[in-house]
């Protein structure tokens, strides 16, 4: 409990503010020093995991810092700023939010005056760390981009640094923060992740499935009126030859009827714990009265938001690497690098995609109209239906409009999936909140094109080729070599 | 790795027969002193989990010890000694076979003249110390069990001490055996005991999802051809207002036909576990070509088997408490000792039954009618429908006649679950394949209940009555009182 680790700024040790130098990096110019307000107290700490492929967990505390008490910096002014808005306040924690999803909901969130706390344990970074990825975006440290966001705001977002799987750790966060929502996107989000090994694959179930159930007691035991808003996926479904409805079917069978839950075939160890979460929510749903919307996503694309785009501190997250990276980001980034577009197999798979501008529409729509006690509500969230074919056209037309020669080849399709397949999802629920999609559009893909473009010398091609195999995944821990 | 345990026989450093005392306990007077042989070697540990309630695990080894060495005392010559049958020689390894089904399987297996191994980390006996429970037949250790089965019927019974979370000790496990079938009881089987506390519930999914991962990785990497038979529970599919098929459900949905997972409903985190069991194995018979056969096995009664009743040191175990005893075999044990037979809720809860007899029949028609690669298969095992009512009734009737007065009492159900609902669930696939079921019968009844008689002085009044609440549960350990 005691090891003390050093970090990358000054860390007070009673509630108060002092000036910190916050070291930013020659990426971050715009970054330099400023005076922020710097408020510690003893529930809140920093958990480090230090070995995330074992079942064996050793967890290091320090202080961790928190920008919420009032303003040096003031707000600024931009468009964004929404104090004139009328103001219903509500505390959401994000779990996961320094992600690609959760980071841009969190600002998001926070822009329409949302009291924000952060619940992440930085472990996505680690992934990095661990098989030499990187962003194709250079990102900032989760505490520079809350004190950016802070500068450029005017708004304050709590930070609980810790591993929800540490129920005492997430008890302590939960009881300061009492959250009205959770939303959880804290989650191993890859597919390919979760295949590279056993250790993965274990990890994988354990931290998604054991992480979900302590959020779960810990709305029982602590806030039960607190809505639980979990990110689902649309791959829980598989490609079933009959439409896809949202989370339930209505199934008429030797004369009698009944509305069930909609079978899973789910295609990966990561999938496949999203499936098991949602048959914990739901019985959670049913036995304790919890409140929950499972948002199955699709396919998300984009990088910029109305938030993030307000400063190069506050930029999100790009993927484009073969574990991580998802179907029309990597296009792009390819495109943008000059290296074929890779489509698995006979690239007749369809998904569900939406912008990701769409997802931190999708949050604050399930947020701001809350589940029922008891219900487990599902959304199938994404806008529309693409073929892995159709995007690569899609991009292929873009990159040249661009001037780009843009070429496609099939590579073996290191999945276990089918290539041609009947594929008709609803997802309307979420337009009867009122969302207003994005469709994915020209512009759309000029402008991610000419975002991978302004980041191209950061692509690192040796992680452009997908690495992970669903038949090879073996039981013996892999690591990457140099 | 080299803390060494005292246990309760000595153990030879090198292969080799030497003299043990068994030191038996006052109630196996017939287990006195025997000569057995005694082989080691190194790859044959026993694990023991000391903390099975946290994530955190520390495990201990030692050397194990195995009966695998030519016979010193002849088999006996009881009606079930089979040696003259056509001998198919099949390798199965049963884990969990120290449990209740399993210890049954087992000895059913071996005296089908399969080649058994036990693997067994012994955790069931750990959580009758924890919660102060006690079988309500006196049973042997292990080791004292494998040996008296060697005597009894001659026939050799490997046994591996550890924990199938520990993939090491697994992998060598399955390496040294080298099985054509693994039988997998191995999981918390207990839905009372998954909904006791926060703790409880991670361990339950930690230790079956994980578990069930890693025997699906040891078949892959070291015996791809293996065929695993899984113990599922009939409670993965809840009580849904439609006729429960076999695995799988044809639905035609908007003019569109495809055959699917049957939709599941579990209610407790015990019963999501083996749903999220079911999910994984199905994923990797379709991504690797596992071969596998899911059992839901509905609720299981009676004590004797063939095997079991040939010498009282092969007893097996009889559950009565609120927490491991099920439903038929706690109301005779209440019938025994006069306390009322205890009704949750309305009582009209109706489930499938099966006598364990036919667990064992059934297992035994699964192994020797395996899978084929790649293949699902999904059994419902069960030989009748009852609700508890009409098992109360049943039990009063049989208590009657014996000359006991049965009361019967309805208490406020603990669970949540519906208690009046329809049920209607498919079990023919089994009987296809050759069970011969053993119906509730009046004499079976009788039988049970003088069983019950027999040992009633060991009935704990204070174990009866259920204790935990499913609404009630809470993130604070729960510790029992003296």
């Amino acid at each position: 409990m005691a090891h003390v680790l050093s970090v990358s700024c000054s860390l007070s040790t009673s509630t108060g503010s002092r000036s910190i130098s916050s070291k930013p990096s020659n990426q971050f110019p715009s970054a330099a020093s400023v005076n922020l307000p710097i408020s510690t107290s003893p529930f809140k700490r920093l958990a480090f995991q230090t070995n995330y492929t074992s079942q064996k967990r050793r967890t290091i505390y320090i202080k961790a810092i928190s920008t919420s008490q009032e303003p040096i910096v003031q707000p600024g002014s931009g468009s964004h700023e929404t104090s004139s808005e009328p103001s219903v306040p509500k505390k959401v924690m994000v779990i996961g939010g320094d992600g690609y999803c959760g980071w841009a909901t969190s600002l998001h969130l926070s822009n329409k005056n949302y009291e924000v706390a952060i619940v992440d344990n930085l472990v996505r970074r680690h992934f990095d760390h661990q098989l030499g990825l990187d962003s194709l975006t250079p990102i900032a440290s989760i505490h520079n981009r809350i004190r950016r966001w802070k500068s450029v705001a005017g708004k304050d977002i709590q930070l609980y640094i810790g591993d929800i799987c540490d129920f005492e750790f997430l008890s302590e966060a939960f009881n300061s923060f009492q959250p009205d929502a959770v939303v959880h996107f804290g989650e191993q989000r890859s597919a390919p992740y979760s295949m590279i090994d056993r250790s993965r694959a274990v990890f994988t179930q354990h931290n998604n499935v054991i992480g979900t159930l302590n959020v779960l007691f810990a709305i029982k035991e602590f806030g039960e009126d607190c809505h639980l808003v979990k990110l689902g996926t649309m791959g829980e479904y598989g490609t079933p030859n009959i439409d896809i409805e949202e989370g339930y079917i209505t199934i008429t069978h030797n004369g009698r009827t009944d509305t069930l839950p909609y079978p899973k075939q789910a295609s990966s160890f990561y999938h496949l714990s999203k499936v098991h979460d949602s048959h914990n929510i739901a019985f959670t749903c049913k036995a304790w009265g919890i409140r929950a919307t499972d948002l199955n996503q699709g396919v998300v694309y984009g990088v910029r938001t109305g938030e993030t785009a307000m400063h190069d501190e506050l930029c999100n997250r790009l993927d484009y690497d073969g574990v991580f990276g998802t179907a029309l980001n990597r296009f792009c980034v390819q495109a943008a690098v000059g290296h074929p577009l890779t489509v698995y197999g006979k690239g007749g798979q369809t998904r569900g995609y939406l912008d990701i501008r769409d997802t931190v529409q999708c949050v604050e729509l399930a947020i701001a109209n809350p589940a029922q006690r008891g219900e487990f509500r599902v959304f199938n969230q994404f806008t529309e239906q693409f073929s892995v074919n159709e995007l690569a056209t899609l991009v292929t037309k873009a990159g040249k409009k661009l001037g780009l020669e843009v070429q496609t080849i099939s590579v073996p399709n290191p999945r276990v999936e089918a290539e041609e397949h009947y594929y008709n999802a609803k997802h309307t629920k979420l337009v009867e909140l009122g969302l207003k999609p994005h469709l994915l559009s020209d512009s759309l893909l000029d402008s991610l094109i000419n975002f991978a473009v302004q980041y191209k010398d950061r692509v690192d091609p040796k992680q452009i080729m997908p690495s992970v195999s669903w038949k090879k995944i073996g039981a013996k821990p892999k690591t990457v070599a140099a």
